[in-house]
């Protein structure tokens, strides 16, 4: 196998890369900027070796405890759960959450074998008990498995503590359009109206 | 700058690779085993080390000449003249050609400054006068800079020397729809009927 085969192969295994894609990135290194193309795989070994969930929230982070967990100007009273460290990114993105954050590390999901033990749960129960929240946010996706990992995680805090919860309002997305929203999505947006 | 932002924003300079898909590829590095990522640094690295232009062909390869030209299998009468190694990697993968190839390394556009004198004609002229090639098959694309190149060639081949010259058929594309197809595929595919 060349060289260019051997790469192209290992992009495949990357999300959202098929082979035709894989090869056109193989062409465009190889007409690339040679510091550049030594920078990515400078940066990709530094990522492996540097990159380690943070030990309080679960984030990923180059720095512990990280950036979030660090920052003074937090408001340390709020908590937003949610399933992965990507999803940090995008709330952080939204710019509107000032709180703290607790990664669980997955869903619960029974098909795949996850059960709560295999989340980041015994640390969140004591993150809430020795910590100043007020109010946990919980943030995981609407979907099957991230609606169960809620209504889990609800229930837990609801008997062993007296912390305020709350989750992620659903509805129409933002220039989305009437016509194209699916019915769930519709009748959410309908029981969650608000009066103007 | 965090690391993950850091790599976030090399990938996106990747073809094909928004910030999206680049984040989603990050997050799935800082999942994937280590060894994989340590072979993905080392192959981006070792593909810019020693992959180079096939001094005879001008296609990438690890090894001088590349396994095309060293090939004693191949046909070293027919010479496929192409625009971009990756062509070679599509003909190839057709497995219909069983002939020599020729890389270009561009195509004439006046509008991106590239003239003749920057493409790789004159080793292709020599190549003909020096190996036994009894026909060229131009294989450039068919756009207007491809067919500009083309018609360049052509009538320096003609003027030159005694060589055969071809051109890929134009025409529907397999398991592709007469509905679907643009007028002037349409009309090329006409004109280039054959009779059964």
């Amino acid at each position: 196998m060349t060289l260019i085969e051997k790469l192209t192969r290992s992009l495949t295994r990357l999300p959202g890369l098929g082979r035709k894609s894989a090869s056109r990135i193989v062409y465009h290194l190889l007409r690339a900027d040679a510091a550049y193309v030594e920078e990515l795989a400078a940066e990709l070994k530094e990522l492996k070796a540097k990159v380690r969930m943070c030990r309080i929230c679960g984030n990923y982070t180059d720095v512990q405890p990280c950036s979030v967990c660090s920052d003074p100007g937090r408001e340390r009273k709020l908590l937003c759960v949610v399933e992965e460290p990507r999803d940090v990114l995008s709330i952080e993105a939204a710019g509107e959450y000032r709180g703290l954050y607790h990664v669980l590390m997955g869903v619960i999901s029974p098909i795949d074998g996850v059960g709560p033990e295999k989340l980041r749960i015994a640390s969140l129960m004591q993150r809430i008990r020795s910590e100043e929240i007020q109010e946990v946010i919980m943030a995981t996706n609407p979907t099957v498995e991230g609606d169960t990992t809620a209504l889990y995680l609800i229930d837990l805090l609801q008997r062993g503590t007296t912390v305020r919860i709350s989750r992620l309002a659903l509805g129409l997305p933002v220039g989305g359009d009437l016509e194209y929203a699916d019915r769930l999505t519709l009748a959410r947006a309908i029981q969650g109206r608000r009066t103007v």
